[in-house]
């Protein structure tokens, strides 16, 4: 079991020709008579001569590798980037490096000291925590930034939050709501403060002052969506709709509610905002769908054959109505 | 934000000293004077040197990276297990190529194909469809089979399937149940087929026979859940507790009940298997929790410092009891 890879120059031993012939065999030159092409391709079957990409790649001093920097691999919005970053990565015989920085920035800290050493070609960066970092000693590699602009110098990608959040306040003012609470605000997280200010603007153009009780704050997990729950229930004036920074949120608040008893949406009205692998919740949760190959596509560009000028993509969004909103009596 | 990497010989050249002197600095031999010793660091220093790690490995022609295929992501039990063994991986500075294979056999094959190209140390198979490789073809690569076993040539590590439901049986035996259906049986999946089997017989050895249509067939998705609810809701004889191959299955059933105005445990008893991500679930599944760390530790090791005779290890799991099961009067 512990054959060893074949070389060109030993191809070329067994074939008995010069190392520039292989070579030209290999690169499918014509300068080669079909007597030797056939004898060096039979030795290269035989042997199951596989050319080493690495070494190839190594001349260049970038590996046709690229890096991905993801702060929570819980999260289905995440699973289906990486999966949609992979597939396009493989696709295009590059190699992708997951960098799970679980939200620790010393984690990030040693992630990119990695990518270094291993010359990745680009590194793009999700949410996360890194702010001190020199990027100015990121030498040749190109980075990109999902759902947050770090510096002017680099390429974003994100989605088109603003009109994701208006088309879920229309929705649900055209249900009649006007109790329209928002649960999973983090500062730290710039999608969601960009969210948050959406749904204050777009209720305020419509003549509602949002009450700052009616903004819970939390992480992007289900346990905000539960802790939502029984905050929002609390209050003496309780919202009638929620708008949930994302479906994680929804299906946690969703949960509890059933817990003690309660219905969405008898109860209470809910959105969320991703629109990934919630087909088998009960009641299918009304959300905006994010184009996450679109979002994989733009980034993977980014990294891979960066312009000249940074590139700043803002990609469209569209609703996906559910069951989970009712209309209320005007 | 053009900059290239500097290498071992500019670094020379600047401190106007031999390379050899510099390679000496580099790993710290006390074969330099101090002088020349600050001189080559303050040039490291200054133009931020970091060594080429893809170059170091290439010289023995295996890269330091290792390849983990996957056929679901959507899953959170095989998340789960990409985060475990990326952290491994990264612990050890060795990159981890996730190959997300989707079931596909093309797929899987040209993966395999690129992982020989880029010489990657070894490679992790979970559930799979590949069957006909030509496993004496992947020439000093190591392979190591998670939930089966493709030859005996190769080691394999497997959570112990029979324990795990023994530890269900008999809990739901306990609870009075006699009616007791199996949902989500795949022949194709080894650990699902061994689920199923020592279900059968751990009701065989209390004296129950299993009818046949208490097992209902399926993939390891919600859908499979939902659609075995209403296939057990049709029976004339229907089962009192489900056993569900994983809690994906088992949060699928829940899901479909809730919808039609059913509850667990009331109307029927649930558990699952895995015991991942399903904290914010109501009701808390009853399953059998995988000891994922530690599958992700023998997997690691067995492609990494594999031994001389492949090994075969079966992980202990646990019962964790959740709320999803009630007790049937004698």
């Amino acid at each position: 079991m512990n054959k060893k890879y074949i070389g060109i120059r030993e191809i070329a031993q067994l074939a008995g020709v010069s190392i520039a012939t292989v070579s030209r065999v290999i690169n499918g030159s014509s300068k080669t008579s079909d007597e030797v092409r056939e004898r060096v391709n039979s030795i290269i079957e035989k042997y199951n001569y596989v050319p080493n990409i690495t070494a190839k790649n190594m001349f260049s001093n970038t590996s046709k590798s690229i890096a991905l920097f993801i702060l929570d691999l819980d999260n289905p919005f995440f699973v289906s980037l990486v999966k949609s970053i992979n597939k396009i990565a493989f696709e295009n015989k590059y190699t992708l490096l997951i960098c799970n920085t679980e939200n620790n920035t010393e984690k990030e800290i040693e992630y990119l000291k990695y990518c270094e050493g291993i010359r990745t070609k680009g590194v793009i960066f999700t949410e996360g925590h890194i702010k001190n970092i020199s990027w100015n000693k990121l030498h040749n590699q190109t980075c990109v930034f999902h759902d947050r602009q770090m510096s002017e110098a680099f390429s974003s990608v994100k989605s088109d939050n603003i009109k994701g959040i208006r088309l879920l306040v229309d929705y649900l003012f055209n249900l009649n709501h006007r109790q329209i609470a928002f649960a999973g605000y983090d500062k730290a997280t710039k999608s969601v403060t960009e969210r948050k200010q959406a749904y204050v603007t777009a209720l305020g153009e419509k003549g509602i002052t949002v009450p700052d009780e009616y903004i819970f704050s939390g992480d992007l997990k289900a346990k905000t969506g539960a802790n939502a729950f029984d905050y929002f229930c609390s209050l003496p004036n309780r919202p009638t709709a929620i708008i949930c920074a994302n479906d994680q949120i929804a299906i946690g608040f969703n949960q509890r509610a059933n817990m003690i008893g309660m219905r969405i949406p008898d109860d209470f009205s809910l959105v969320g905002f991703d629109g990934c692998n919630t087909e088998y919740f009960y009641p299918k949760i009304t959300t905006i769908k994010q184009d996450i190959n679109l979002i994989a596509q733009r980034l993977f560009e980014c990294v891979v054959s960066p312009a000249d000028q940074p590139k700043h993509y803002i990609i469209d969004v569209s609703l996906v109505i559910g069951n989970s909103c009712k209309k209320l009596n005007e």
